[in-house]
């Protein structure tokens, strides 16, 4: 076999590895027999120089098959997978869904439990009184087969040379590579069996691609992956420069997304979940064109057919369906405090930091710092004004939610990541570019 | 504290770390509170980025404090240290060190035992019957300062930070950096407690350093490392093309070291230590100048003086004296092979690998691959024919001496190591740049 020194000095002086060499690290990290030093000496080598394109599908073929692969085929239909890159206030699984069931795409997700700024899609979940993610393998087919949607913790053992990695580059400062974050998102992404994906993939400030040149290429590297499979695979590159609709904490993130399928979201959420709920349609070829795609979007929304999954998919996971009526069904948080712009003089919002808003809802306890942290999935913030927004004294920027947890602390951050501007300020667009 | 992932992302965003935030590296790593993983990451950085002169006196400080240092405060008169960045065939120890010694100056000279080509200076003192390296730090003292030298063992526990990132490097690609070759050798030379230091920098394909650039590089920061603390530091840089001298293996080495000794050694070889001498002596102000010190050291061998030294330390350290006039004492090999050059056609010697004359030595067993390999003093290799020199049919390149073990890859491997050529060749100069 290869000696490992040879091949990170291979690497480091700037030559390709081939795929019996990216199989034969990937196959000896996941077994143990390459130690985490060589491997974390390896990938800072990527890091100075980048993985081509033979490279990256080597190594995301070698992470998928490091583990489980899932088998959706007994459900009938067509599978589209959605994954976002991971944003503030980001729900938009809980809105795209049920609009996507509803036209007869299949929608069988499972997610991981994540950490940080907020709890991910099952803390969300499961801030719905009843309801659950535990559901086995049969049951969760049976339900997506039935209704066409199904939102369930993950148990299978997909991509662990991935989550091995992935740990490791996390302390040796070795995430920010685009081949490396290509081929982890897409090796778990085709181990979840979709036959087609839709990428979110979140630029700004909020996110981890910071500009749209780094995303664009990240894009374009993760759909030459899918298509390389033959998974068809389209990336919408989202703004991230402030966080996402209005409400940031579990439960508060819920009820925004069953008011957007009411028709009553905060405009930049909606339009995000109309856009990428219409490129599934696209992928699945239920609409022909983007212009229908659209039209069957908004038809399901005003129609109620969106609500309708949504608390179908409540009833089939044990929860109660009546919270989509009655927000009190929700745990109250015992504390609401408004924070109030007091300057006597107007003036615009400029910029909402969105990590700091992150921040300030993971002290509440909206979030996981570790993962024996329990999540409170009461607590959060809601923004009442956004970028561009015109600001006058005494008016409320955000409300937070909190139970004694953390509320000096957050309402500081939060109050922090407003910044104003005395002259007026755009809108920012929701919607950047999309690389199909 | 600190964050080691933010430090490792400093260095490898181009950064320069602090004189705190090495130490906090070197002090965690040898704590065992930083990981293996993060350092090597760190390392993999630091190629990439090379260390600038603080942080490598920086680095060289906190290793050399991270263990014991030696205090020869005891000893009277000028301490002078030598070492090899290591070649093959590298008996300059056993020359210089009575010829400097017979001069005035002090030599108490701890060496580690290597791994690698051929044994080390400890390995070639021990092929000498009764002879011990093993001499506790009051009996060292007090032989130095009565004969001037010793060479023993190193018991004490230097550099362990040291000790552990070499191992690190070693197998994580990351040896090749002039900061850290640098910091390593010095900090072990600090550690070392002479007043002065004289460093034989290696050049060549034989060598770690492969062109007189990188070599010169790499000197001038070491002087510059030992002139920051106030010892005199001076870095010869000489050829490394082809083995160093004739002999390569233990006891064969030991007997060339005599007949230098003698005046009667192979010319590159006398020629490096008389130089390395007279840097000694220079350093040591026992010569004020190049010509007189060349004198001293001539007078010294011519004399028998030097001879005399190597005779003196041999009984002190339990050896029997006696092998200085009869080389039958040292244990014999079994089998003496000549290599004879068969071609019809006379041709010069162009190259001889002095890696792969190292390894044919290692496979008769004269040097270690494994810290546990018992290596037999008896066997290696003796060069008759060097680069420049014309070889006609039936003339013997070489002779292996082998007890059994490794005669036939050995005998290829020499043969291999020999490049010839048609048209004359030149001999190599033997010192290539001195830096003061």
């Amino acid at each position: 076999m290869y000696r490992v020194v040879d091949l990170i000095t291979k690497k480091r002086d700037g030559e390709r590895l081939t795929k019996d060499e990216i199989n034969f690290i990937i196959n000896g990290y996941v077994d143990g027999s390459i130690p985490d030093y060589q491997v974390s000496a390896l990938l800072m080598a990527i890091y100075y120089n980048p993985l081509d394109d033979n490279e990256i599908w080597a190594l995301t073929d070698a992470m998928l098959k490091s583990g489980e692969q899932i088998d959706l085929s007994k459900i009938t239909g067509i599978k589209v997978d959605k994954h976002s890159t991971g944003g503030v206030g980001d729900k938009t699984s809980l809105v795209i869904g049920p609009i996507v069931a509803a036209a007869g795409v299949k929608i069988a997700k499972m997610s991981g439990r994540g950490l940080g700024h907020t709890g991910g899609t099952l803390d969300k979940l499961e801030s719905i009184p009843g309801c659950t993610i535990e559901i086995d393998g049969k049951d969760f087919i049976k339900q997506v087969n039935e209704i066409g949607l199904a939102i369930i913790g993950q148990t299978a053992n997909i991509t662990p040379a991935d989550k091995k990695l992935y740990a490791l580059r996390d302390v040796t400062a070795t995430v920010d590579s685009i081949g490396l974050i290509a081929s982890s998102i897409m090796s778990k992404k085709l181990a979840s069996g979709a036959d087609h994906i839709v990428l979110d993939v979140k630029v700004g400030s909020g996110a981890f691609m910071k500009n749209l040149e780094e995303a664009t290429t990240l894009a374009e590297t993760m759909v030459k992956i899918g298509k390389n499979v033959g998974r068809e695979t389209v990336a919408v590159m989202t703004d991230m420069e402030q966080p996402l609709g209005n409400a940031v904490g579990n439960s508060l993130e819920v009820i925004e997304a069953i008011e957007t399928l009411k028709g009553n979201g905060p405009k930049d959420f909606t339009e995000l979940c109309k856009v990428l709920a219409s490129e599934i349609l696209l992928i699945a070829k239920i609409a022909k064109d983007v212009k229908e795609a659209e039209t069957i979007v908004d038809d399901i929304i005003r129609s109620g057919k969106g609500l309708e999954k949504l608390k179908e998919m409540i009833s089939y996971q044990h929860g109660n369906p009546e919270v989509i009526n009655d927000y009190s069904l929700f745990k109250q948080a015992s504390e609401e405090i408004e924070l109030i712009y007091l300057d006597e003089e107007d003036a615009y919002v400029d910029h909402i930091d969105a990590l700091m808003i992150g921040e300030a809802a993971m002290n509440l306890g909206a979030g996981r710092a570790t993962k024996e942290d329990v999540v409170d999935h009461s607590v959060g913030i809601v923004l009442h004004k956004k970028v561009g927004d015109k600001v006058s004294k005494n008016d409320s920027l955000a409300t937070i939610y909190a139970n004694d947890l953390g509320v000096e602390v957050a309402s500081n951050m939060v109050m922090e990541a407003y910044q104003m501007s005395k002259k007026p300020t755009s809108t920012p667009k929701v919607i950047l570019k999309i690389v199909r």
